[in-house]
């Protein structure tokens, strides 16, 4: 089984955090999660392709914006909201505004 | 000549700002434009090679995240903080922020 790796909160990369969110697909999964949702990979983007869908959640994972833990078969993410307040203050809700205005 | 093009205030997009600022280069030029200098890119960019640099430059201008204008032979930046703030309010504080933490 694969190893679910994450990134310290030291070496969170801000570069790396901004390349995770400039996606529309990434940026509607962080707003969701924002609202302290915890989200399945399975059941979250029903209108993305299994693999793209993957590949999302992995750029989100390894770039240090989300956590993903094991249940059974699936998989669960949640906000890594006090590393990332930790380290980029203000980030989270400029994107939350950024994305509820464009809605 | 080329032309430099740029996008409407209404048309900047927040994916694509993310993109443009999700690079160490980048990154670097916006915080020394949030300064408010005004950056040729012929100089700014000592050690990026020339094609690099004007990939770059044309990244960041595209996605509006600076205004170019021609100047005799050169190309002169500023940043489009007015369009920025009002767009992603609190966007460019966190850069600052976050690059300065980096240093």
């Amino acid at each position: 089984m694969q190893t679910l790796s994450h990134p310290t909160r030291e070496q969170i990369r801000f570069e790396s955090v901004l390349d995770a969110l400039a996606h529309p697909v990434r940026l509607r999964v962080v707003r969701r999660l924002a609202d302290g949702e915890e989200l399945t990979c399975g059941t979250t983007l029903p209108d993305v392709p299994k693999s793209a869908a993957s590949h999302h959640w992995r750029i989100l994972r390894e770039s240090g914006v989300l956590h993903a833990r094991r249940e059974g078969r699936t998989i669960l993410h949640t906000l890594r909201r006090e590393d990332l307040d930790a380290r980029f203050p203000g980030l989270l809700e400029v994107v939350r505004n950024a994305v509820d205005a464009d809605v």
